[in-house]
Parts: C-alpha cells; structure tokens; sequence
C-alpha cells in the first residue's frame, strides 16, 4: 500500500467513525478522554522514553535549542497533558444543542440544532501535546480526527497514539475516530488536505511557512491564522496611568504569542505625555524601539520604522510606534496592515469607542483591555484549536463550538407547502 | 486595460466600498434599495427593450425555450423584482447585533458582533431579475457585490445596472458598492473567484455544471450546493393519510426545485398499505415511478431503479421508491446517498422521531412536513441568496444573516493579562 492508499483508508475509516462519534452520547465521550488521561499518567515513563528517542535523533540533526525545547515531554507536561484532557471532560457538550426554536406561519417549528464538522484533520509541529490536546478537542465536539504530527516527534506522538487507542477501546468507541498518521512521508500531508470527500477541515498548527503552504495546496477548508499583527492604539484623552500598563503587558508578557502587540498608535495630542514614560519602561524589559518620523521627533535615539515594520510579526522584543492624527487614521492604518487578529483601543471617550467596536474589522476588538485578553482560555471556551481570522466560519478563538456546525430541524404535523 | 485587469479594478473598488457600507447605518440602506425599487419601476419600458435585445439574439443563437423564459422580463417580473427590494428594505439588518455578552473572571466583558463578509461576487445564468435580489441582500447585509451574469442576459443585466447606480447616487452611497460586470469574457470569472485579496466570498447561482465548474477552480470560498437529492421516509405506524399528502407535495408541487423529493423510502410494513395508494395519485400526476426489487413486488407494472437512480437530481416528474426494513436502514441509505439538503420522515414514534433528526446529516431534516418548506421564505429569513450544503458557516437556506459573519468584542476597564 503507498502513501496515498494509506491515507485514503485512515480517511474512510474516519469517515465511518465520525458518523458514529456524532450520535455518541456525552457520557462515553467524556469517560474515553478520563480513560485516556489514566493511561497517559500510567505511562509516563514510557512516554518519556519514547519522547528521549526522538530527542536524541533531532540532536543528531542538529535541531535548534527552541525546537527541541518545544519537543521535550517533561513529567510536569505530561501531567499538564492528562489536565487538559479531565478539563475537556469538564466542559458542556455543544452538540444537540437547539436554539432559535420558532413557529412558522405555515404551522412547523423550526430551529437550528448544533452537529459536528465530520472529519477533522491536524497537521502540526514539533509539541506532542498536540496530540493529546486536539484529539481531545475534536472528540468532545463529535468529530472523528486523523492527526499528523512533525517527523521529529513521531515516537512520542506514537506512544500518545497508543494511550488514546487503549483509553477509547476501554470505553467501546472505535479506535478509528482518533487516527495518527504513521508514516513520516510528506505525501501523507498532501493526501490529507484534498481528500474532501473524507476529510471536513484542515486545523494546521505551527508556523507561517506550514500553514501558508498548506493553505496554497488544500481542496479541504482550513481553519487558520496566518500572522498576528496586533495593534493597540492610545486615543486623544486616554488615561494615561492604563495606557502605560496595557501597553506594556501587550507587547512584554510574552513575545512569541500571535496576539502580542507589534505596532503601537499614539494620538498626537498624547504622544509627547505618554511616549517618553513608555520609552523608560520599555528600556527596563529589553524591548528595541521603532519609531515614524513623528515618534523619532520625541523619542530622538530610536531607530526609524522602515514600510516593512508596519507588516511585520516581530514575535521579539521589538515594537514599532506611529503618531497618527487622530482614530480614524488609526483606523485606517490598522484595515490596511493588520492581520485581522486583535486590536485594541485605550480611551475615556464614549462616541470613540464605538467608532473603533464598529469599524476595525478583525476577528477580536478590544476597549480598555490588554490583546493579551484574546485566547480561549481566557474567552471561556475551555480550550482552543486554534485562532481564525477567516470571516467563513469560526472566527477568533476556536473551541468546541467552532468545531461544530448547525442544520435547521422541522417539526411539523402534517403540514404541506401550498 | 484587458479583462484580468478590468476585473481587479472591480475587485479594488469593492474592496473600498466595502469599508463604507459596512459602517454605513440601516436608514441610508433602506434608502437605497427602495429608490432601486422606485428607479425600476420609472425605467420598466426601458427595461422590457434591453431585454427584447437579449431575447432576440437569444433566439438566433437558438437557445430553448426554457432558457427564453427564464430570460424574459415582463410587466409583472419587473414589477417583483421592485417588490422584492422593498421587502428586503423591510427585514431587520443583521449588521451590528451583539450578542452572547458576558463578564469573564479577569473582569473583561466579552460578546460577539456581527458584522459583513466584505466582498461577495455572485455568479449566475440567463435569470435577469438575480441582478436585483442578489444586489439587495448583499447591500442590506453590509456586502459590496460584483455580479456576473450570463452572457445571453448582458443588455437586461445593464439596464438594471443602471438602476441600481441611479438609486444609489441618489442616497449618496458610492456605486462602487454594486458592481455589474461589463464583459461577457469568460476569462472574467476566472479572474472573480480567485482574487481572494478583494474578494471574500463566491455565491455561484446556476446548473451543476457551472457550480461544479467554479467549486473546482475557486480559491475564494463558495456559498453554495450542487445537488438536491431529497428523501422522505415513511416509517413503521406512520399516519398513511399524511403520508401521501406529503408524499404527493413533496414530489409534485414543483419538480425543477432543489427540495423536491427524489427518492421515497418506506418502511417493510407500511408498504403494502401505502404504495398502492400512492402509485394511483403519482399516475394521475403524471410521474414515472422506479422501484426497488421489494418495491416490484407491490408495483408489478414499474421500472426497476438501477444503482444510478439512487444518486439521481431527477428535476422532473420522476421518483425512486425503496423499501427499507426499518429507522435505520432508512438513514444508512439517506447519508449515503443524499447530497445533504433536505430529509424528512413522517412517524408517529417519539423515539425514531429524534433518532431521524439526530443522525440525518443534512442541512434541513424534518418530522412530518413536506421537503418543500425548506426555503429562506419560508424559514423565516425573508429572502435567499442560495442554500448551501457546506458544513462550514453557512448551512441551508441562507439569507441576511449567512451574508455575515461575527467578531469578538471585549469591553474593558484597563485588565492586562496576569
């Protein structure tokens, strides 16, 4: 069998278990992902030792140090990974769900019931905990998935695949609503995102280059971001005190997160207050300066902006800074470069609020508030796939419900269309 | 200027325009459309000599007699097409309802917005009056549109072009908001669904062919459904005399409409009782029935459905019959062999009752009530842009509200993330 053939059966196979999967209860969804919580923490030794096998080769490759970090299993994030599954468990089952039940003049009900996607494909790097925490996803959403993780970590993502297969068989669901590919060769990545008639969606996650050439290939839709190049903007009259702090957890809590802040807007009218307190403390965390003309007239020992740096993702301790008129150039400066993903607005003023909710169209859209704040955990979604800045679809975080879909349901008592 | 470049001049302008009318409030859209409407109405001789023009190369070129229809503007479509611009001016706008707000732990408070898609290129055949529903309902959702209508239609799809730009000049909202394409090059909906940078969405209205034409070559996302291969089941106990009401509705209502029934499935017991009753009503319709083995049985003197009639859109007075053992052969067949749009069973049992709407996988499944109420109208939605059959975003009959998409907000107090 090749490659192609081998993904074709994972793929019917899925398809079979997800109509399974969809009409399984909550019960024996949620005892499978405990189950499977058990048997990760049962083998955690063996989890590790797998886990050491693929370090081992990826430093014969000559890996990076951040890369073999990211591949590391440690007692700890095994632990973090049989959580995140008993949390999983914990959270409301979306599917079933009716809403929007209403009578027609004709005489039927009618109303909108929440189903699964189907099929769910994930195409990952390097973290084995993807594994765990995706395919615990997709499960409690209803969705049989096929997961194919980075060459580097295939032992370890093998020895997950085996805790999940004993956990689902312990409960008597099919072994094949959870699949993960066991071969390294590439052309499985590529059967995977155009066989539509098996596979539903596409969640890749890792970075640009995997999901840009992903994108540019799939016949099957992909939940994505690209880029998170997230702007907070500091309005004529902000308070001062809240802006310094937002904007500095924006940009230093972390730095290689999608929604850190990459470019700072500063009213004009705040701009020689606010500039120089920001400057001192951005000095203190280490973060490099980048400023518009305007910016390097007041903070005059910072390096120029180029175009480029309005349309960078840093993922660094670096920050661009422009001085704009006023919102609406803000505005307008955030609809061109920014990536959709989040933005946010410091401001005391009412009318301008409103205007920023309104008009920036991206996927989160914040007053008063760190873009730090845009996660599922933090939205309350209990856990995400991923984050969308696609409008089709699930848009922002992606949690349970955005893996599902919804079909409109009648009940009528005889009626006929006249 | 050649036609790829033509058409990303469209594209750019949309793009603006977009930007305009998304925060462009419910009154000065409501104005437009009724001056369309009002416009439409002044110009309704002009509009019947355009369309002689079509009409008159249509029969040179010897297009049948059902395209000629479909062509043809007279009095009364014109004055529909005004009336429907006015019911759209009536509906409640989607754009800008907030819903599921919420305080979360960190003291953000969180909902979701909703708001347009951007850009929707629609694409269509012979019908001259889509120029006018599909403008409407992309202009009340917030959506700049560029149409594309069929070649055989081009003087009719002008004259209402000019309509359209006529009403919105009037209420000043830039004619770049609606977008008539001028060229009959077919290179130009090569160029439409893959500048994904202007546009964000494809609703293709036609044949399968034309659908399955763009599906294959789109890299924008399309709104859409090839096929209706509806199915009614009659189970075991089931009211006979409601299921040959909607049995006859289903079928013979309308037979060129998506949500006509193609195949009828019938429970072992209630066979006997139900198909000889239902063969003398279906041959007083006029419609050729073909049967199942079992079903030859019963129905001596009819065709034997072959393998090909179970995957088959009939759009004609033509129905497949199968008898099924029970609830469950019934669905195995139905999400083997339906194209998702629309099912129903009719019962008197609790139980099969939910089990039908639990596992049916299509986008409308009903109890008791005949496949033909599946229809923006009748759903409530007030008008549609097409139905679609994809899991992603939309689902079934699509109107205002599946012209758009949501955004989170948070409102907050000055909260960083901790």
């Amino acid at each position: 069998m090749n490659v192609v053939e081998y993904m074709h059966t994972l793929g019917q196979q899925a398809r079979l278990a997800s109509r399974k999967l969809a009409s399984a209860g909550t019960d024996i969804k949620n005892r499978a992902l405990l189950a499977i919580a058990t048997d990760i923490r049962a083998h955690a030794e063996l989890l590790k030792q797998e886990n050491a096998r693929d370090l081992k080769s990826g430093q014969e490759k000559g890996l990076d140090a951040a890369l073999l970090d990211r591949l590391t299993l440690t007692d700890a994030r095994i632990e973090s990974m049989a959580e995140g599954l008993e949390q999983i468990a914990a959270l409301a089952d979306p599917v079933g769900e009716v809403s929007d039940m209403t009578y027609r003049p004709s005489g039927i009900q009618l109303g909108k019931m929440r189903v699964p996607l189907g099929v769910v494909g994930i195409i990952y790097e390097s973290r084995p905990n993807v594994t765990a925490d995706a395919a615990a996803l997709c499960l409690k959403s209803g969705n049989a998935t096929i997961l194919r993780g980075g060459s580097e970590a295939i032992h370890s993502n093998q020895a997950i695949a085996a805790c999940i297969k004993r956990g689902l068989n312990l409960v008597g669901l099919p072994e094949t609503v959870i699949q993960v590919v066991e071969t390294t060769d590439r052309d499985a990545v590529g059967a995977l995102i155009t066989m539509s008639q098996y596979v539903d969606v596409i969640v890749p996650r890792g970075g640009k280059g995997l999901i840009e050439r992903i994108s540019q290939d799939a016949r099957v839709p992909v939940i994505k971001h690209l880029d998170g190049i997230c702007h907070v903007y500091i309005d004529k009259g902000a308070d001062l005190d809240m802006a310094e702090t937002i904007a500095i957890n924006a940009k230093c809590h972390r730095y290689g997160v999608c929604n850190a802040m990459e470019t700072l807007l500063v009213a004009a009218d705040e701009a020689n207050a606010i500039l120089p307190r920001l400057a001192v403390k951005y000095a203190e965390e280490g973060v490099e300066l980048r400023g518009c003309e305007r910016t390097l007239q007041i903070l005059t020992d910072i390096n120029k902006a180029t175009a480029e740096d309005w349309d960078t993702e840093y993922l660094a301790p670096i920050l661009s800074i422009k001085i704009v008129d006023d919102i609406d150039e803000a505005i307008a400066h955030i609809n061109r470069h920014s990536s959709g993903h989040t933005e946010s607005i410091i401001t005391q003023d009412y009318q301008r609020s409103r205007q920023f909710l309104a008009e920036v169209d991206s996927s989160s859209v914040m007053v008063n508030a760190s873009t730090r704040f845009a996660d599922g955990f933090e939205y309350g979604l209990g856990a995400e796939i991923g984050i969308s800045t696609d409008k089709i679809h699930a848009r922002g975080p992606v949690g349970l419900e955005g893996l599902t879909s919804q079909k409109w349901i009648v009940l009528g008592s005889g009626q006929i269309r006249k």
